[in-house]
């Protein structure tokens, strides 16, 4: 028996309780869970918004959880030197049969048949101890990380979107001529989580960096964006922005992503990442199509992240809690325990970052 | 004095007399068309439909014509080799200053400051004779193709695409797990003249070819259709797609483009290259982004060709003039006079592409 | 018992002979060679000069040929729609388990698990029939190439070897500031028929094609060099080059190789591909390392080619054959009989390429 | 006057001395440099040894010094938002006119006609004060990294290094089946400052990271290596490796850069970085032309680096600087006066990065 958070796929509903999980027959390598993450996946799963959310076959249940920094609790020997005390951080996806799944690549699953621990059709993380096979942990070297890397999960989205930037955009000379992106200007659309994770690193990037949203964001907010010398940009007042070079998109609404479309430069590159499949419509025209065409812009969608961007996640959250840890921190607004299943329904006032400590 | 074809842009208007252009006062080349192509662009001037065309600075007319291949009658010595007798096309764009204009990619330039012949501020080739540097001139090697290389301008277009499309497509491993594209599918949008250069471009890809239009289409089309093994598809009927790989849009219509987005395979590839700044508005809603996202799918604007596609379109047209020149050549589907300026506003029946004869 | 020519690996020697060859429980396809073709390779192994050459086994001989055009005698349905009646050519690679093998990139092996058929434990095409999977055979679709397809294979080499410079020489601005290679050189060294097909290629991508050799040659070779716009350059004389592009060597010489990347251009790109085991050595010192770090040159081995590789072979060799079909033809010098076993001891007097007829 | 530390190049010496150096027309920035270091280039010029090293047009002299960290004492608006009393680094290369010069690559310059500060025909940054153009300092934002910024120089080239890497490792899977470099062997050839900083890179790609010297290495570079998780080899030993996929070169010897070559896995990169002249001769031979080949081998020379790989230079020292800060700066061995020149003749004892402190 072993406490877990688990909801029933696709239906929904939360609760904590004891349950009887198989014990794998073979496995290298016995977790717990130290904090684990929720974001409006999980949120989504307990309301039984995501239709393709499934339970793991065989239970009429699904463990929630596919944001986690563990401990190893044992460990057989194993190829990536993954040893009882460590901590770690397990992957989400697993592999299919695809040619990207072959190769460690199933962020870019070629058939969807793959899955995604606390999602669809696996157990994921939310519970007092788990096993795993050492290729899916990604070790935490620095221990001073161990809070902040209950990032790492989404901050391997970002390093993907960066990945496909880095492809995209070598279709034309995209930088400045004095070869950086100090003259370019990035957007992000949004002001969550992954939004905050995005500036970060589109700072890293040299980038002259912009938040946005169609709400008023609060103190907390804004003394953030400041204190990583970003700007926030009030659309719904005189616009400041002379183009767009990289535009990020956070919020999955259309209306919003299409607004700024139609401000990007020559050879501007869009990422859409927010999903948000009850936003509204809007409506695009020949012109619009004209515009993405004559300026050479490439939107492309990108979602999730293989295990190598797990490794630059904790390459720059390392380096963000070192410099700037007393920003980074404030990313993560709450910490509860597992037993507080009402933040699944009822969301903290100002939260950017909801997590569970387990003891 | 020389014989041209004139437009007063951005008013529109056409017609043929004898003007006065001044020579330049350096020049490496003297050239006279042998034959030059038409367009939806040279259409669209003289309709008074092209906003952003404009006459070059000291005429109150714009010679039209950018898609050319002409006879060198003189000749300076030049590090291209260009001699009296030789076959050239002359290229469109003429750089700016930007990065990309800086490395001979004025395709890609990033601030718009470029010029195109016969469209933006300089002189067209619809005229008896012009001058020109003989970096801009690309060479017919192969005496054979002289009439099918009035085709040059356009198909730059496609092999600048293509190459957009090679560069996108690395994100992910695109191709099957035999490393080729025999198992994908490519469907293009549209059945005019790029259209079907599309095609045959595809087809040496390996893609499984469909095209598909609003329209009805006529025999000859369905006809040209069958004979490069590419499949007509009437999408007013049952859907015979499994799912599409690469899409490529002549069509310029929002909602052709997103009915067909809907499809995407995994990692599919759009191109949006055509242009109706008056294709009636689309609606996308949150569902539409979150399918982009979760399928890794690349949305990407190209626009225009860089000489080194000029030089990949003559060696794609060499090999199609030989392997099936009925065919390509069905593509030309009327040779008129310069004096039959008519073909500028009525449109002739079937036609595929119309070019004029300078004799 | 089928008749086969075979030897036995690594020993060497060769005979042709009745054998018996277990049929395989499960194939698609049942193939019967038109055409196969011979090379360095077949003749290192009948000399025992190949340590790495093994039998197949269970066989205590080996079929030799890895060179080969075939009709399809009997086919079974298959995704490739190859269907009896079919010309194709065979894959010369099979794949081991390494993450390149998977996706159908073995000639990139990351382990050298894999095996060629003919050479490395696995029977070769000389034979009058045998068996193979659909996916690894590429069709050729046009019926006036059959015979020139036997140069399929070698050609394969030289698209693989032009994919790696084209990855390769994006680490910076290859290409002149006209976009393209009008104005680079390419120097080939060799003048075997592995240099002619690079020769042919190289001209494709517009470079000034040079051919070089320690040894005079002869009057059919300048004859076809000259056909093809090539220069030859007779290195004892004095140097007519410039500087030098993109070098590729198809002898395995170090002393002549590094003679030339003495005289790289900044930015060059060397192709090893001619290997030579027994060449005699040559010196390198600090200076040439020097030379090729201050220039920012690269030298890359080239092996082998996936099955994308193949298509573009014969893309380009059906193009070839239209456009030039009387010097692309003369690469094939001899046409023996398979009992003419002699032609895998004694080279044929100006021999390019031999190939072998099977009725 | 100015004080400066010069050379008579090519021939060589080195004095500081007061010298009239004629103030810029139009300049941006006014800089004082805070610390300056010292390499084998320097040395070179001031023992007559590198002929390619020539004075600035107009003087008999040339200040040297091409590795600084400067303050800024005044500052005429910029795009760069270069202010006074803000920390830069000074790039070392300046363009000249070929198209990679264009875009800010002069580190790739196609032609050789660039220049470099404090070596070929530019005064250097060994001097009280000098001016500059904003486009041409690196901004420091972190002030607690001034004095570790003095590498960013250097650090510079590792960054541009594995931007080649990147590019060149494309050309097949070169990861695990895992998507990362963990089960990957980097193995670095020399000790040196350039030898440290590219361990400190691999490491953070993750790679397992060996270093190895002809020489024993004394204790204060055994302990940092430790303390770095890399390994040192000692390869006068028996031979712990089991197969590198990633050589790195910074000695310049090619005995000990093919000594390790013919260890490389199959798709393995070899980076030729370090420069010595006078390194003695090795011989190679055909098997190892083929060991190349057969293995897709690429061997790939490496020089300086462009503004981006400045930035990203500082990026990472920044993060060094905080997460092993005592490490890094254990790299900076000795910190001298301007007037100790006795350094440029005189290798300091155990010295790793020696610098000069302008107070
Ligand atoms: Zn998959
Ligand atoms: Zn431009
Ligand atoms: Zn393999
Ligand atoms: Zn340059």
């Amino acid at each position: 028996m072993v406490r877990a958070i688990i909801t029933n796929a696709p239906n929904g509903g939360v609760k904590i309780e004891n349950v009887n999980i198989n014990e794998p027959e073979h496995y290298e390598v016995k977790l717990r869970p130290v904090y684990t993450g929720l974001c409006g996946t999980d949120r989504g799963e307990v309301l039984g918004n995501l239709s393709f959310a499934y339970n793991e076959p065989g239970y009429n249940y699904l463990v929630l959880g596919h944001e986690a920094i563990c401990q190893v609790i044992e460990a057989s020997e194993n190829p990536y030197k993954i040893k009882p005390g460590d901590y770690v951080v397990p992957v989400v996806r697993r592999p299919g049969k695809c040619v990207n799944c072959r190769i460690g690549r199933e962020d870019d699953c070629s058939d969807g048949d793959k899955h995604e621990a606390g999602i669809t059709g696996l157990h994921g993380f939310m519970r007092d101890y788990f096993y795993d096979e050492a290729k899916n942990l990604v070790k935490i070297n620095d221990k001073n990380m161990v809070k902040v890397a209950v990032l790492t999960e989404p901050t391997k989205n970002v390093m993907k979107a960066f990945e496909v930037f880095d492809t995209v955009s070598k279709r034309s000379i995209f930088q400045g001529d004095d070869s950086t992106n100090l003259t370019k200007n990035c957007l992000i659309i949004g002001t969550g989580s992954e939004a905050f994770l995005y500036a970060f690193m589109a700072r890293e990037y040299r980038f002259n960096v912009f938040m946005t949203n169609r709400h008023p964001v609060g103190e907390e907010k804004l003394s953030i964006i400041s204190r990583i010398n970003a700007d926030f940009y009030d659309y719904t007042r005189e616009d400041p922005l002379k183009g767009i070079d990289l535009l990020i998109d956070t919020s999955g609404d259309p209306g919003t992503i299409f607004r700024f479309v139609r401000k990007m430069n020559y050879n501007g590159v869009v990422i859409l990442f927010g999903t948000n499949g009850r936003a509204p419509a809007t409506s695009i025209d020949g012109e619009d199509i004209d515009y993405i065409i004559e300026r050479n812009i490439s939107l492309v969608g990108s979602v999730d992240g293989a295990k190598r961007h797990y490794l630059r996640a904790v390459e720059y959250l390392e380096k963000w809690n070192y410099s700037e840890g007393s920003v980074i921190n404030r990313l993560i607004t709450g910490v509860f325990e597992p037993e507080d299943v009402s933040i699944f329904t009822k969301k903290p006032e100002n939260e950017i970052k909801s997590v569970i400590k387990w003891s």
